[in-house]
C-alpha cells in the first residue's frame, strides 16, 4: 500500500528520521532521456530550508538514480532512486515519544500498528513526499514526449485569496503565490502565525496544458477520482474540487453545461473532465491544505498509557504546508497524468494495431 | 477498470439501456447472512419513480443473486447479482445519437472509445449505480456484524442549506433531506427548476459511527484517499470535504488540531481521520454534486462530424442527482469500509497470530 | 481473486449447481467486432455431454451477452456473459453432503469457509471453466485481429503418448487427440478405466503461432510464468513444462541455448520464451491434468465431525479432464496473451508516441 | 511488474552491473522482531563466489535496511533493503556489447524495449534474486512466528537423481544435494561440464511443513497457481510439479486420490494442495532448471543488425544455477506463503471478529 498507479506506478520508502527515503518507479517506457538536473530541480523546489517561510530544516535532497537508466534513457526496466537524510534532529522528539500531538498521525499509527517511529513523525512525516517528486520528475519526463505540461501555484493563505492566476509568476515566489499583489499579504499572514507560534491553511491551484483526449478509465479509475485519491493522500489535504467544485453546486444545470462549438468548449465549468475523461480542455484543480498540525503553543493530549498531559512541540516546522504541499500536488498530477496515458492507449483495437503492426 | 477495491472488491457491468446490470462482489468472508430484503431495501431507496423530485422511469430494481450465497449464508466465493431493466425507452434517444449532450459523457466516450451506445448514456448512465448499491448492501451486512453504522443525507440544494443535520429525518424525507425546517424551501427550489426545464446541485452529508480505529492503509490507500476515489467516482460529483474541509483551511493549527483527553478527541475537527487512519471518532464526509446535465433547453453543441447543431433532450431525469447520489455515496463508503476492515486486519503480527492460533 | 489479467482481466462467478455462472470481461478495446457464433462455438468445444468420453450431464451452455457490446462492436466497456445452469441433478449429492471426497476441494473449502456448497463441488467445480471459455473467446477475438493464433491437442492419456502433433487432426477428434494412430489406444484406455468406475489421466499440448516478439513483463509478470499461473488455476493441473521443459534439464547448456541466425532461431528448445518474453517462435507448452478425483469406488474418507466413513459417489463426470480441460487450457492461454498483448503496448516511448501523435 | 504479491509484496530494482539493487516489502505485519543476522545467512546461502560450483564473481551481498524497521521490530510501514555491488567485471562484456547471447534475453529485451543494459544481462541477470532473498528472509521471520518450515535442496543434477531426500543434508553440502551417496557423482557432473565450458541443469525440491489449511485463494490466486507464478519467475526454470506433478498424470484416479482418516490423509500424492487450498499435509514442489545459459563455447548468433557472427563469451557464470537457484526458490516459496497467509484471515466472518473484538 506504500504504491501508487496501475502501468506507470511507484513505491516509496523511508522515514524522516530514517538513513534514507527513497522510490522505485515501475512502467517506465523504455528510450525516455532523463535529465538528472531536471530532477534535482524538482527536487529543489519542494527541499525544505530555503526561507523564512519553510521550515528551517536544511536537507540537500540530492537525488541519486540506483537503476532503470542506462546511458542516460531509460531502459524499461525499475528505476530506483534514493536520497539521504542529512539533517535529522532526533532529540527534538524525545518529549513526545510517549504522547500523542494533536492534529497528528501519532494516535492512529500507535493504534494500528501497535508501535511507531516517533522520530518526526516517522513515516507519516511529510517528508515523505520528497520520494513522490522524485518519482514525479520521471512522470514528467514522460509527459514532455507528449507535450503535457502542468504548472502549479498558490491561490490562496489563510482566507486571502488571489485575484488572478499568474502561473508564470507563481514559479518566481517564495511562496509560490499566483497573486502578486497579494502576496505580501499572505506571506505576512504566514509570518504572523509563526510568530505566534501557530500555523495557516493554504490551497493550491493545478492547471494542466494540453491534455489528451480521453484519459481516464472509467468506472472507477476515473480521472477525477485518481486525482481525488491521489490529492487526497498527500499530507494535511482536506478537500479537493474538479473544475468549479463547489460553485458548481450553487449553479443551475444549463450554466455548468459547457457547450461545445466546433472548435471546441465554449467555457470550461466542468474542469477539462467528462464522464471521468478528460475532454481536451485545461484540467482546473483545486487543492486545500490545513494548516500545518505542528505547532508551539501547548495542547492537551493523553500519553500511550491514556494519562492526559500536556504537549509541547520543538522542532522545525513550516508554518504553512501548502506552500511546498503545492509542488508535490503537482508531482502527484503528473503521476496520475502518467498514469492514464499509458493506461488509454489500448482504448481501441486500431491503437492495439497502430503498435503491433 | 471496473473494479472497485483490493480485498473485498466488486466489479460492474451494465449500461443504461442494455438486457441488464449487474455486479460481482469478491472477497466477502464466509459465514455472513445474506438477508435479501435488505439488499432489496437498499435498492429501492436509490431506485426511480418514486416521486416528481426524481425520474419518472419506472425500474423495479429487483435484484437477483446467481452465486456465492448457500442455504442464507455467504460462502466466500464471488457473489454475483443482476438487475434486469425493465423501463427503456431508447427511442427518447434518437435525436441525440448523433451528438454530443454538452455536460455529459458523450463527447469523451466517442472520442476514447470511437463508439459509443447512445441510448441512456449507455454505460456512463447513473444507471450503473444501482450496482453499486446491490455491492454496497453486501459490504453493509459485513460492517453490521462489527456495528459499523452509515447514514447519509443532503445538506444543500441549489444553495439552500440545512441548519441541523437530523440523520433520522432524513431516511423519511421523500428528498433526503437533513433538516425538516428546509426541507420544504428546498423541494421548491427543484420542482421550479423542474418546471423551467433545467436542473440544481446538490450535497450530501455522511456520517459513520463506531468505526474502529486503524482503518486505512498508508500511504496510497489512505481511509480518506479511499473515500475521495469512491466519492469522485459518482457520476456528476465535483468536490470532497474531510471533517471540516474547505472551512479547515481557513483555521489555524490551533483550532484545528482536536485535542485529546482520556475519554477521547475533544473536538472533530478532523472528521475522524488522522494521517489517513480512522481515529475512532466520527467520519464526517461532504459530497458535492452538480446539478444534472440533463435538461431541457436548447444548447450548443456538435455532431460527431463537428458540424455545430442545436441540441434538445427528451427522456426522462433526475432534475436533481445529489438526492439518488447520496444513496449511491452512503453505498460506496460501505464499501471502502469493508475494504479497509479486511486490510487492517494484518497491520499486527498478534492479530495474525490470533486467526492461526 | 475470481479475477485473472492486469489491463485484459476477466472476473467469474458462479456454481456448478447455482443458477447460473458467467464473467465479466475488462480491459477490451473498443471497435472489435463480436461473432457471437464464434462464441458459441468455442463454449460447444468444452460443452459436456457430447461423447462418451465425457460426462453425460447435458448442458447448453448457450452464452448470453449482457452488456458490453453495441451494433456487434465492443465498446470498450465490461463485457458480462452469462450461461444458465439447465442439467443440474443435485440430489447425486445429497449422500456425500456431509463427507469429504478424497481428491476434492470438499475437505480445503470446508476448512478454509467453514461452509460449502456441496452440490457438485459447488464454486470448486470445474464446471466454472465454462466461463472461462467464453472470457477466452473475446480473447480470441482480439488476438485474431493481430493474426496470433492459438491451438491446442491431447499428446498423451494413461501414458499413452501421440508420436506425431497434428494439431489439424486434433480439431476434428472426439478426445482431441493429436495423432490418429493412437487415439484408438487412448479412447480404449479411456473407456476401460470408465468401466473400471476408475479414470485417467492425460496431457494437452499448447501451440501458438506468429506471437509478437517482446510479449511478457519482466520480472514478475514474465510470460512463462503467468502461462504456468493460469494452467495452473485449472481443476486438475498438477504439471506445466515450457519448451523442452523437463527434457531441457537433462540437456548441456550447448544443446538447450537455440542459436540465431539471420532467418530467426535456429532451433526451439525454449517454447518461444527467453528471460520471460516471447522470441517470435512458436510458444510450445504442457500440461498435465491428474486422472479425474471423481471415481465411482469405495474409498476411506471423514465427515464434518472427523469420523471415517466410507465415501462412494453418485453423479456424473468425466473419465479423462484432461481432453475438456484442454480447450480451457487454450481458453487461459489466449486471456493470458491478451493481456500480455496490451501490456506491451507501453513498453517503448516511441510506441506511447505513435498512439497519442 | 516488477511487484510480487498481494498484501505481503515486493518489489525489486537494479541490475547486475549497476550500483546497487534492492527491494521494498510492502504489507509486512508490525511487530515483528527483525533478527539481521537470519537476514545475512539467507543472503550469504545464495551468494556467488563460495566454492568451485559456483560463479567465481565475489559479492558480499551485505544488506542494509533502510526503512520500516524501529528499535529491532517491523513497523508496518514499507521495509527498504539495499545491496550494493562491488565486483563487477563490466568489460568482460564489451565483445558482446552488440549481439545476443543464444539462451539469453539479449535478443528480447532488446527487440522489447529497443536499449538493453548489455553488461552482465542488466536486468535479466539472475543477480537480480539476491533482492529476492532479501525480501523472503523477511517473510521467513514472518513464518516463523506461525512455526512455518520451508527446506530446499537439490534432488537431480545432469540427470543424476537423488534416492533420499535428506533436507538436514542438504544445508551442509556445497551443492545443497538431498543424497550425500549421490553428491560425489553430482560434483563430478558439474566439474565436468565446466571443464568443458559447457554447463549442467537440476531440480530443486521443496518441502513446507506445519502449512496452515487454508492457504490459497480460489480461483485465480490458488496456492499451486502462484507457486508455479512464482518459480517460473525464477531465471532458467522450465517446468515446474506439485505433489506427484507427471507421474501422478500417469496414475488411476483411485491411486492419486489422497484417503481421509480422522488423523488425517493417509498419502500425499497431491503435495499438500486440493482445490488450491493447503490441506495440512507438507507441501512437496519440484522446479526444473535449465543448464546455465552462458557457456564458453563458440554459438552462432546475430547482432543488433541482424549480421550473422559466433559468440564467444567471457566472464564468471555458475555451472549449474539450479545450486544457487534452490535459495531462490525456497525465498519465493517464503513469499508466496507470506501472502497467503495475509490473505486467508478474512476467509471467514469469525476470524475478522476475532479482530476486531
Amino acid at each position: 500500500m506504500n504504491s501508487f498507479g496501475h502501468r506507470f506506478r511507484f513505491s516509496t520508502f523511508g522515514e524522516s528520521h530514517g538513513k534514507a527515503l527513497g522510490c522505485i518507479v515501475d512502467g517506465v517506457p523504455a528510450g525516455i532521456k532523463v535529465d538528472e538536473e531536471f530532477i534535482q530541480n524538482e527536487m529543489n523546489r519542494r527541499k525544505p530550508g530555503k526561507n523564512q517561510y519553510a521550515t528551517s530544516r536544511k536537507e540537500g535532497d540530492k537525488v541519486e538514480i540506483l537503476s532503470g537508466v542506462f546511458e542516460g534513457l531509460t531502459t524499461g526496466t525499475s528505476i530506483s532512486m534514493i536520497i539521504f537524510n542529512e539533517n535529522q534532529k532526533s532529540k527534538d522528539y524525545s518529549n513526545i515519544k510517549d504522547l500523542f500531538r494533536p492534529g497528528h498521525a501519532d494516535f492512529t499509527y500507535y493504534n494500528k500498528y501497535g508501535i511507531r517511529d516517533y522520530r518526526g513523525g516517522g513515516r507519516s512525516s511529510a517528508r515523505e513526499t520528497a520520494a513522490r517528486v522524485a518519482a514525479g520528475a520521471i512522470a514528467k519526463l514522460m509527459l514532455n514526449e507528449l507535450k503535457i505540461d502542468i504548472k502549479s501555484g498558490i491561490c490562496e493563505i489563510d482566507g486571502i485569496k488571489a485575484s488572478k492566476h499568474d502561473f508564470d509568476y507563481s514559479k518566481t515566489s517564495e511562496i509560490f503565490s499566483l497573486d502578486k499583489d497579494k502576496e505580501q499579504f499572505q506571506k505576512d499572514a504566514i509570518l504572523k502565525a509563526k510568530k505566534e507560534h501557530n500555523s495557516v491553511g493554504g490551497v493550491a491551484l493545478l492547471n494542466v496544458k494540453n491534455c489528451p483526449i480521453g484519459l481516464g478509465e472509467p468506472l472507477y479509475f476515473k480521472l477525477d477520482s485518481q486525482i481525488a485519491n491521489a490529492m487526497m493522500s498527500i499530507n494535511a489535504v482536506k478537500a479537493i474540487e474538479i473544475g468549479d467544485g463547489i460553485d458548481a453546486v450553487k449553479e443551475k444545470g444549463l450554466y455548468n453545461n459547457d457547450e461545445i462549438g466546433s472548435d471546441g468548449f465554449k467555457t470550461n465549468h466542468s474542469g477539462g473532465i467528462l464522464g471521468g475523461i478528460s475532454n481536451g480542455d485545461d484540467l482546473n484543480i483545486k487543492i486545500y491544505f490545513k494548516a500545518t498540525p505542528s505547532i508551539f503553543l501547548k495542547q492537551s493530549t493523553v500519553d500511550v498509557n491514556n494519562n492526559e498531559v500536556e504537549c509541547e512541540l520543538k522542532g522545525r516546522h513550516d508554518p504553512c504546508v501548502a506552500i511546498r504541499g503545492s509542488v508535490v500536488a503537482e508531482s502527484m498530477m503528473a503521476l496520475v497524468l502518467a498514469d492514464m496515458v499509458l493506461l488509454n492507449m489500448s482504448s481501441k483495437i486500431e491503437n492495439v494495431k497502430k503498435v503491433y503492426n
